[in-house]
């Protein structure tokens, strides 16, 4: 423990100062302080030292030089051991915190200022002597942050106005991740100032996973430091095993694929991408949505991660059927995910020791970025966040728009999700927009078409209970009431005759091939409406 | 132009230092200088003020005060104009250059020091002198990297002794960067000396892209600050249009598909997945290899991605038929790669005026780290480098395990570098490896299988020129001696059966499943030979 008996405090933000100082006061440290906060304490009642008075030398150059000094830097720097007898030698007495936030940079930097407030708005007394401080928290506190002052001041309460060695480690940390930050931000505004793109980015609470992608490859997780509220490291795990790297990036699939439905949703995540996706219009039950969201792909659902974006009641996942006695009933999954889970909910998950239950806001923001690490190198582009530019009937056959156009959006949402080439069928029943089958991820887009329209032909005749004869009429039918959307363009016709000799009369691309004019003929001739949509969602 | 009248030079790295010092000292600078740099200065007889001199304080503390203090830091600050009474006043003369380098934490931390040792290696004096130099760079130069001098003398030399505006606002950005990267390395290295991982990433050269992976969306490419000779930033664009985002992305996947290849290879990518690759054993020609490559999806090749790991000669590229009168002939590619073109090749290649043609050694490491940046958060895991734990054969029909090394090597390289769920099929023939066909990114392992075997009949249906009736016989024949090879585990022996029955006789595939008895017993009903190689290869 050491007893702050002196205590440097210069700080920019006062946030805090006046509680934090009467406590040093009250244990008896004297506090030297600089021009701004020594008034703001005065006029509190708290009595300081001028730091002109302990450097000897002023305050000078318009607020430039205020506590750089030999006598200031030494009273930090010095080893309280090996260094005494020198010390006692030059006059120097230990100071034994610093208080310092530094000038507002950042702000100054939002706010658009030109190059000369920025420079003026470097602070360099500051990080000097928080990294003094810093280096020698074997024997100094240094206090960076208003949002500890709190803590500190408890500290200083319970001990007589002395901090643990604990303690000033863990402020020593800070403090350099502090000034770290502060030079990041202020060599990468510079090189913006000369058109050389630099950026930094700052990740904490790295935890060890068990492993990564593979077994044989190790992995960590970390929060991006500068992230909002919605980041995923803070996600509210309740229940369950430890999260895999795997798992991890297929939440990262399930929010996004839930996250911009409008209404109650679900999604069926499988190697990231939605193998079942529903959205059901008011009114209708979120079991049923789950349902038909597990239709989708009723093999792939099992060992799937899912997602809600409504809080989930113990009526919908009931449809798990995790206390069944044929265990054969039972589906298993890997993780599910809500904004919130009912007590009785979770009570019921809890059924299985194993299942991943967590809770995440499904409704905050989307990320606005996104980020790709090649090798030594990195790709940033704004998240695909539109969803269409226009929506243009093109065929002689007009699709009604208005209409469609909750489908639209949702099929859209759904190709949005889904890896590149990627072909999706999407029809809307009693209240419900649902998937009916995807093709994902081929080099070939019309072997995406036709494993979307086998899956969609799987979904029907799965949920078809009537006259065997008339399966292949009622597929055809349920199929002509879908849409079929492609992430891109087609390059030629073969997809749409795919398509029409299947039964698809709605499809929804973005258009503008070179091939155009044929993909619209063969469309006129099969008598299919197409909608051009403007935008592509490639997705890799 | 500021002449620099008066230096300060305090350098760990004395790496030429002495000729720097050399051209200052000849254009009448005064060089005020610390203990150990002074030494080296004075034995090289450059005369030197020391700084006890100037700032009237001695180095104290073991070194920890040198150079801080009031008339230093205000020497550097001063603002020449507006404070230039103040400084008369005040006593203070101008130093007009800092040349600095900071202790070596890196190499201390590298060496695996103990706290103390690296606390006593965090320099103070040094960037508190550097980050005032670069705050005042409109009067004041500094040079913090052994690199610059040259270019540094080259300027005083061509102008009596004065640096640019320009310049010194250059070394002012590589200040600051380089404080921020002192500082990071500092905090990231006290963070996890108390088990706090943190994560600090710097990437520098960022430049606009047309638009991002779709139109709507803004894109840049940056290269990773500390990445090493290989970053794929790097790479050498020969000819042809601006690089995309997803060229970028597509390039990355060819050359991570050909760079563990031992022999002559060549990858066809399309989103980002090969559907074609194939290795060449010694004496077989690249156009060769090119042409197997092509052949495992030629329809997905045309607007591929191409790499090869090999120099690059114009035979091989005289394949693409650039120059085929009959345009329908001209085989489109988006992107070449190779580790280099000769040439002629590049002459040939540029027939295509968009084509563009890039050399990258291929043979150089692989990154060792994969980063998944999910909204706010970041997965970290090293590379899946190792193909397999054990080449062990489990039916009772044994594998030639020997006799197919090459082989399942080739195999486990190309599922590694293909989106999971992923199935291929390879054959070695006539001293080449090859791709026969794949199936990737499915929700469901058995549609892989299914679209690996489909492809597989394609490319075979496609090379067959005998009698149409033995077509089948072939087909069946040449997947007979393939292997398939499975990213992950087969959950049941459905994959094995739906193989079985297209005529596979050898499976590749990691084993570990609960159920791998019914999977081996199925593929001794069946005929099957088995080798489990304990490691899986899952890619998202």
């Amino acid at each position: 423990m050491i007893t702050i008996q002196r205590a440097l405090i210069s700080v920019s933000d006062k946030t805090g100062l006046v509680p934090l100082a009467q406590t040093l006061h009250e244990f008896g440290c004297e506090i030297i302080s600089t021009g701004g906060t020594g008034k703001v304490l005065q006029d509190n009642g708290i009595p300081i030292t001028e730091i002109q008075s302990v450097t000897g030398n002023p305050e000078a150059f318009g607020g430039r030089m205020k506590t750089i000094s030999f006598v200031i830097e030494s009273a930090l720097l010095f080893d309280r051991e090996k260094d005494q007898a020198e010390a006692r030698t030059l006059n120097i007495q230990p100071i034994d915190m610093v208080v310092c936030n530094l000038y507002p940079f950042k702000n100054v930097l939002e706010s658009g200022a030109d190059l000369e407030t920025l420079i003026e708005n470097i602070d360099i007394g500051g990080p000097t002597m928080v990294r003094a401080a810093a280096k020698n928290f074997k024997y100094v506190a240094v206090v960076t942050d208003t949002a500890d002052y709190d803590r500190i001041i408890a500290e200083l309460q319970a001990n007589q106005g002395a901090l643990s060695l604990e303690t000033r480690r863990r402020l020593m940390r800070k403090a350099f991740n502090h000034t770290a930050d502060y030079d990041a931000m202020i060599a990468t505004a510079m090189d913006a100032l000369d058109g050389e793109q630099s950026l930094r980015l700052a990740f904490i609470g790295g935890k060890t996973l068990r492993y990564g992608e593979n077994s044989h490859q190790t992995a960590m997780y970390y929060r991006e430091k500068e992230a909002g509220a919605n980041s995923l490291y803070d996600m509210n795990v309740q229940h369950g095993k430890e999260l895999s790297f795997n798992n991890i990036l297929d939440i990262y699939g399930a929010i996004e694929s839930v996250r911009r439905l409008k209404d109650s949703g679900c999604a069926v995540i499988k190697h990231t991408n939605p193998c079942g996706l529903c959205e059901g219009t008011e009114g209708v039950d979120q079991r049923t949505i789950f349902e038909a969201a597990w239709a989708g792909d009723p093999v792939s659902a099992f060992g799937s991660i899912i997602a809600f974006n409504r809080p989930v009641e113990r009526n919908t996942v009931e449809f798990l059927a995790l206390d069944a006695e044929d265990k054969s009933q039972r589906k298993f999954v890997e993780v599910l995910i809500a904004p919130k889970f009912s007590a009785e909910s979770l009570e019921y998950l809890q059924l299985h020791k194993n299942l991943r239950v967590i809770e995440y806001d499904t409704s905050s923001a989307m990320c606005p970025k996104d980020l790709r690490y090649l090798n030594g190198s990195l790709l940033v582009q704004d998240s695909d966040t539109e969803l269409y530019s226009k929506l243009e009937p093109v065929t002689d056959i007009k699709a009604d728009v208005e209409r469609l156009h909750g489908l639209l959006e949702f099929g859209l949402k759904a190709i949005s999700s889904i890896k590149s080439n990627s072909i999706i069928l999407a029809r809307e029943k009693e209240g419900l927009y649902q998937l009916l089958g995807m093709g994902a991820g081929q080099p070939n887009r019309l072997i995406s078409t036709k494993l979307a329209i086998e899956k969609s032909r799987e979904t029907l005749s799965h949920e078809y209970t009537g006259d065997p004869d008339q399966l292949e009429a009622y597929i055809k039918e349920e199929i002509g009431k879908a849409i079929l959307v492609s992430d891109a363009f087609f390059p030629f016709p073969d997809n749409v005759e795919l398509a029409a000799s299947q039964g698809v009369k709605i499809i929804s691309q973005p258009g503008g091939s070179l091939r155009d004019d044929l993909v619209l003929a063969a469309c006129n001739r099969l008598g299919v409406a197409m909608i051009f949509t403007g935008l592509r969602h490639f997705k890799h």
